[in-house]
């Protein structure tokens, strides 16, 4: 049984997946993203590096079937409120095998079930789903026609209930914190690797009323020359005075992710970054104001640029994604992006990472904010002071 | 520059990779596996979210060309030994997008330097390599020959050399250290977050002369019933007296992972426990003393199995994996299995997770170390004391 979210939430999100499967005129959907599994069931576990699915059939009497790893299968009564019968084991024998794979067996299954000559969805560029596994369903079920249901469920999970809003806003409460750890812990002489020790130990402590998750994204710290680029990883290098430091960290709750990036800088910050970080705050409140329902998301990275523009900076990358209900590797949802042209309307209680990064020659900043659409407006669920933090 | 190995031993590991192209009669090796990307190149950072990859001729004069989003191709000067010329970069506009794919891109990009109407491996079962990535190079190389090149590099990285061992020595000795903090954390109500934040900060850590990784496998707690399923994430319950807790812990240093299992019990262990572990104990010592090159990976089992049937106990999974190099989701390298029946012989320097996992009705209980093939037995990296630990 789920404690996470009630068992008529599920029953609504089954009944907006459905149509969405009408719409696309699927009679089944095999879902293998993490997040949307979870989503559909509450299965919950580091089970996905080997291959598992949920199955759900059009037919609105039915329930979702849950296909893993025998061992696995153990873990679907803890977490998911689908009952025992719905929960089904593959044998150990097709873990890593060379010369089988579980969707052999997991065909196999399905045709017993009826999946045969029907119009299947499969998500075609999600991470936990290979070539060679849906190579596999289509020799065990040959008759069946292949779709492309990729983000069908994503779309569905992009606006908010009001529960899951409640986890992004402990999430993003938490990030707060987590950012406060991280500058009371940065000082020149002490190692990187330190730092993300403090940072992640906050980010799973959670607060008195929750457990926090490893986030899907590990906290990123650009410092000095790593600046430039986006996503390195830490190292133990010492954090050095006069030295700029990019911190995109955030937190999670129930697997809900709140982003957050800021930047600080050890001694007196130079004019370059207190100016680029002006122009990048007034740009963040320009796409703020710019988000509402009913805008396009092209309209809100146009605002931001109109600012850019005027005090002459470039920035050719996105500015941000939908965020919510990830697992690593990624936080975003893949489905709406803040980017030049895109024409998605924005919806109330659509959330937002609004992530604004400047990776220059040899040094970046950043500046973000975890954002919901309102019914008039835009909220941040993250509350940190933007400007350029200062440590010593 | 890569800080990590020196050049000789990347260009040694190109050499044994052109070797294996050279036998699956490949003019060309595709590696989305961002494992394997680093094992060639040196490349590291959280940017396999999006599609990327380094590409291999097997003219011998060629160097690797490592292809991926341009926000993250500045990564690659301050990771890679790769020249900058070899570092290529495709537009933001391809990230995610409803109406593109950036293996359009990069098809095009081989395409312009002679990859169509060549024999092309691919590795069709990876993470990070969806089917609609393989039908977008498809489409774009038409004339390519496309073959399944699913491990190859994996069983190269199968045999350590003395520098990896290093790191997965760092990396085992990390483990003891990780394991010990939470030997030292658990008792009766404290929760399991707060134990998993001290755990993490330990892996993070490292130790003075090196930084931790988070690990490929979070921290996995098996504490009351949760024993009886493998791969729980940690909550913000209690742990409570008079209860069992199995832990599967471990460190990383430079993406080399070491895993160690073991089992502590709040109070006094029942006699269940205590002889399920003399038990595995011993299965443990088996398998070990049956552990040396040219042995067959189901030997080792066997020799487990034998020690299991006399006792009257059952696992039906197997009991350890090839470890080492790796990004998460998966700290095993998807090559050796120990397992019944399995054929593949073990190799000097071969490095496995030697894992015995006893997942019981509503309890369970875990026992592990990572261990190195030497010329003449087994070596375990890991130290830590076996038996049933104790707290209060």
């Amino acid at each position: 049984v789920s404690n996470v979210f009630a068992l008529a939430e599920y029953q609504s999100r089954l009944q907006n997946v459905r149509a969405q499967m009408e719409r696309a005129g699927l009679d089944f959907l095999l879902l293998c993203d993490p997040a949307n599994m979870n989503y559909l069931t509450g299965y919950e576990g580091w089970s996905f590096y080997v291959p598992q699915c949920v199955a759900v059939s059009i037919d609105g009497d039915s329930l979702p079937i849950w296909i893993g790893r025998q061992m696995d299968a153990a873990q679907a009564p803890l977490t998911s409120w689908l009952p025992s019968e719905q929960v089904i084991g593959y044998p150990e024998i097709y873990v890593q095998a060379s010369d089988k794979h579980p969707m052999q067996w997991i065909a196999s299954y399905l045709a017993s079930r009826g999946w045969d000559a029907k119009r299947v969805g499969v998500e075609m560029d999600t991470y936990y789903f290979s070539p060679k596994a849906l190579a596999a369903l289509q020799a065990g079920l040959p008759n069946a026609r292949w779709l492309d249901a990729d983000l069908l469920v994503n779309w569905v999970r992009a606006v908010k209930s009001e529960a899951e809003l409640g986890y992004m806003r402990n999430a993003a409460r938490l990030a707060g914190h987590v950012m406060q750890t991280a500058l009371d812990v940065i000082r020149p002489g002490v190692r990187q690797c330190d730092t993300v020790a403090s940072i992640v130990a906050a980010q799973i402590g959670g607060d008195e009323s929750f457990s926090g998750d490893l986030p899907a994204l590990p906290p990123i710290v650009m410092s000095g020359r790593a600046g430039s680029a986006p996503h390195p990883t830490w190292t133990n290098e010492f954090f050095q005075k006069d030295e700029t430091t990019a911190l995109e960290l955030g937190a999670a709750c129930h697997r809900y992710n709140a982003g957050l990036a800021r930047t600080l800088h050890l001694g007196e910050p130079p004019t370059r970054l207190l100016h680029t970080a002006s122009v990048v705050e007034e740009g963040m409140e320009a796409a703020l104001a710019a988000m509402k329902p009913g805008v396009a998301a092209g309209e809100v990275e146009a605002a931001w640029r109109r600012v850019l523009d005027r005090h002459g900076l470039q920035k050719d990358s996105r500015i941000g994604y939908a965020i919510g209900l990830g697992y690593p590797p990624d936080w975003g949802e893949h489905t709406v992006s803040l980017r030049a042209g895109e024409r998605t309307l924005l919806l109330a209680n659509m959330t937002l990472h609004l992530m604004l990064g400047m990776w220059l020659e040899n040094w970046g900043m950043e500046m973000s904010e975890t954002v919901r659409i309102t019914d008039s407006g835009a909220e941040c669920l993250t509350s940190f002071p933007r400007g350029v933090h200062r440590g010593s």
